[in-house]
């Protein structure tokens, strides 16, 4: 049977870093986390992104604090949170667990027509508290593209002068994706796989494709390759080539078919994954056993140090 | 009776404020105004945010010397005024009250649709009139996000370079919000409190959350929490978790209401309050009395400096 | 007789202060320490200027936690330190007591032929840290002077832009100064007061004038306006005219000659006095009982608050 | 016996760091070499300060590779370089041990009478290749300190906004020491430590304080100070205060001596050592061993995390 | 006999090269010149660091053309010239033979007690040009390192930023390096090819070591190593480590030695030689047979491409 087979992912090697990119993005894979080759990443920027209506399941999740303790116990490979709440709660538990800083972020108010997320922070911010990479959210395929390339761009090169691994959130946005299948489609996340290799993504965050939304305009090679669910996830991960590539843990739903999800990510060729409201929308008690499910899992899918 | 209970404030170590931040918040909380770790601050921003329609109740509220005499003789935590008018009329009154330089505004007569406060100063202008914080009005939901936001964040990134505390006046505006609910449900002063957070204030200003407007696009998971008006409160200031809070004195009403607002507020873990109409909008003779009203309820919420 | 003049010193409005800089002031001579319009400074700049020498007849002086208590305890207007030092302690009394940074310093190891005190922070720097003020050592007569004045005159350029008052150590040094009557002679002392004030000195720091040392070298006319010490002091204090005067408590001696000759500052129109070695130098309980007749003199050259 | 004693040394918190040098200071203390809160650090930047003759004991050691590989082998807490090897080489090694980059230096051809160290990278060339903190040598005391002073003080203030911990290399050099005991006396050494607290070192290496070179310029009050050497080397650590301190492991000697050194810095207060030459100057089957002892005597001044 | 081996020299993956000085390195090693993996230099900075009098035994060699002609009809790995040259003449000659430009110079009219060599250009002078690689001239052991070694550290940071080959002249010069031995000896040649190395050269050209001058300051351990050529030689090569190292063609001299030496120097480890008065100090007809003797020999040496 087909899904038995395990994409190879890159080597470090292979994505020719900088000194200071391979120091961090080895330190993230090989001494923190599952620390076996995989990344296991506890998001929170969501007080922005979705505003604290996703906190409500779990109250204790509001508190930056309860997080920052969540990632350590659980074992993550880092944290993922923009810079003022890292600035205000990090020092606490600085080098405890890798830190990840989202440097740009925007609320969930207004409608993603135009889709663009504006800069919350530097690379250099990063740097200052001792993250270990930087987050950017790119809306693949939004009218505002020619705001968001360019401003891309410009932390890639911030990055680099830096030496932070750039981990890209690609999402298909705006209202021309909507028209051309939806930002769920295996045209649109494809796209948008694709677009984080070529504009310097070390890393990219997609989501897993899924059927398209009927439409006229969704293109025609597109609609034979969906189908089988692992055949369109290796298609992704396939298009983003020497960028490593992480699945979201989407929103919360029973557990089974969320380790299910990611058994289907890893053997796709993803390196790991972002797991945020799975672990802290309910109780620590209830998050914990997922989490050590989640860490046999990756071990099974282990890759040997360079 | 659930309405005795004093939610916890933040102590000043939680912050994990730099040294310059930490001297000015002090002084705020401890040696000025009621000196006993609450704040009380007197706005006078309303020439650009309201126009001189404001002062025409009380004629002497136009002389901003007035208002300087009424911060000193009310003994307020501090004074808010934009730059230009501090720099005209503070040195008279230089370290007798505490300045809080407010660096945004914008006339109130466009539409609000978009709203969007551009800056009026720089944190380095502050620091050079003997400023102890900053303000920042930032528009939670604008679709002008894409502006604020990054502009907010250099602001954050100077006054941390500056050690200058952030205040932002956090408010939900513009057409997505009023679609949502208004700016005055819980949803959107949740939202708001907690953006202040996540873009770094260290003191962030709400208005008390009231009922939304009917919209079917309100979250349906906060028409269940709405209701119970301190419950309301206390979730607002939880989802600014280390940021201290305060209240609007709101437009001028009357002392009974204004006041048991304020304790409402203060109860639900408040730090004090910015109340400007209901003081300057009437004869100072009428004021004070109140004044002395609102100090002495917040010597009931009085913290032992740490 | 004439020792019970007491010379006028210049009021705040005389100095003609921006906003910032009056607000600094006021707050060290009105809301700090003494806070009768006096200065009572704590210097601690010894690590850099001697070396941990003089730490050795108080052990515990070596510790800047025990210096900055010490100034609390004492009520002083201020401690002096050096940035770095500032920065690791102050944040814990941040706020307790006012913080005035040396912004330049140098070894006592090389000979002082051609002193020059370079930069150790700037005053970017001492804002950041919450401090009232800054410092400066100005080498006054050192052929060093090419660098030593426009290094002050940028430093007093940023201390206008950021308000903050700046305190200069107005010392003769160097080579040419020894041979025209030394650095304690009335020449060398007048003309270091009347530098201070023509190169943007808010307050300056003297040592007592004292007779000069033999030289043929020496101005004539200052050979006659030698003698009487108290006139004297009146000459230097009235060369550094709107600049206000802080003498130097010098090297630690016997405490009736100190308060002595601090009394002498004072009816010659100093400001106050920034003494160290004779607090800190020996057991705290020692020390106190002094800074208490300080507190009790100074009490006694009070101005009212314009 | 007095020796038993043990001088506690400064905690993390103690030590008021920002988020960025506590990450990077937390994980060379208890995440890489002896992983116990003590540091053992191997320098390899003689190439510069003494020229390939330091090589010449052992050809391998010429060349960096074998260097790095024998940090990783021996359990490091760090490597330290310049810029430029760190560069070439480290890309292979990048994570597997910490680097620590040496931002200046000088060959040793030049007489020592005015010594300074120029800049041989910046502290962002440090962040881009990965490392976790920078080294700076300071000499305490030479006639150029009015350049050395400011461009350590300009370093100080790149690596607190890269959150770039800063280890000081604190030698007194110069015409003037070697006038007043010597570069190796007690008053140099003890001089040398406070410097580096005082212009903002988080670490500080210096030498091993010995009896002064005869001189009437020596200061009189240190002469009664020397004599025991545990006596001595604890007022040096005494003297740096909140600053951590690291011993030289000096030129090759016989282990036993150099362990009994080691120990006895331990004692007094030090936080590790850094040591070369004793472990490169032999064949690796030599040195390994001695490495492991050091391990075995860190592992007895272990300090839990805070 | 040992003169037999031939030592490994540094692949240019070993170089951990950025992509820009992999494809500029690369293009000079294997598609210009002897197009082997071996470097063949004319250069033709002596304007500047002789004089014109280097013209004067064949007045041909005055006019930059006829260099231009010669390292084309010589098939030279590139020609090097100080920017102004470059500028005037390489138009008409523009990629028929690689350019280096030499970026610093000075005359030879001064004494060399304090060598220094000042910036002629700039790295985006060269850039602009369309050079392959930049020269700049270290002169190791001079008082005025001080200035030498942070202006190349800033050339070095130039180069990486736009992907140049920095190649350094590394010369032992000044009043301490003739004391101690002079700048031909062992000791001299060997910390210059190091300090190559240390300070980032990706190339360094040094000349032959020679025997040393009498003296009482230079170093013993030096005085046994010196004796056979060929072990000099390769020791300094040797210091270099991944530093790719060129040998001097030194002053005109019978062809026969010459070739002898960069037969020495190229089994020694070298990569190649920069010869200049050999080939122009005489007619092109008496220049070109010596080339094609030069051109035999490295084909020898000719290492395949990675």
């Amino acid at each position: 049977m087909q899904e038995t087979v395990v994409t190879r992912r890159p080597t470090l090697e292979e994505l020719h870093l900088s000194g200071g990119k391979k120091t961090r993005l080895r330190r993230l894979l090989y001494q923190a986390g599952p620390a076996n080759g995989t990344l296991l990443f506890l998001p929170y920027d969501h007080g922005i992104e979705h505003g604290p209506v996703d906190f409500l399941s779990n109250p204790e999740s509001a508190d930056p604090a309860y997080l920052f303790r969540l990632a350590i116990e659980g074992r993550f490979s880092g944290i993922v949170t923009h810079f003022a709440v890292a600035q205000r709660y990090y020092p606490e538990f600085a080098g405890k667990v890798p830190l990840i800083v989202k440097i740009n972020g925007k609320t969930a108010i207004p409608p993603d027509d135009e889709a663009f997320s504006p800069l919350t922070g530097t690379v250099e911010d990063a740097v200052r508290l001792g993250a270990d990479a930087i987050g950017y959210t790119l809306y693949t395929g939004s009218p505002s593209q020619d705001r968001d390339i360019p401003q891309l761009s410009e932390v890639r090169r911030e990055a680099e002068r830096l030496g932070m691994p750039l981990i890209v959130w690609s999402y298909p946005r705006g209202r021309a994706v909507e028209e051309k299948g939806g930002r769920e489609s295996l045209y649109a996340v494809d796209y948008a796989a694709r677009m984080a290799l070529e504009l310097g993504a070390d890393v990219v965050k997609i989501n897993l494709p899924k059927p398209h939304k009927e439409s006229s305009k969704h293109p025609d090679q597109y609609a034979e390759l969906e189908g089988e669910r692992f055949e369109m996830t290796r298609r992704v991960v396939a298009s983003a080539q020497r960028c490593l590539v992480l699945f979201s843990g989407g929103s919360y739903k029973d557990d089974e078919s969320f380790i299910k999800d990611v058994e289907m990510g890893m053997r796709a060729g993803a390196v790991g994954l972002i797991a945020g409201r799975n672990m802290w929308q309910r109780p620590r008690a209830e998050a914990l056993p997922v989490i050590e499910k989640v860490h046999a899992l990756l071990d099974s899918f282990a890759a040997p140090e360079s």
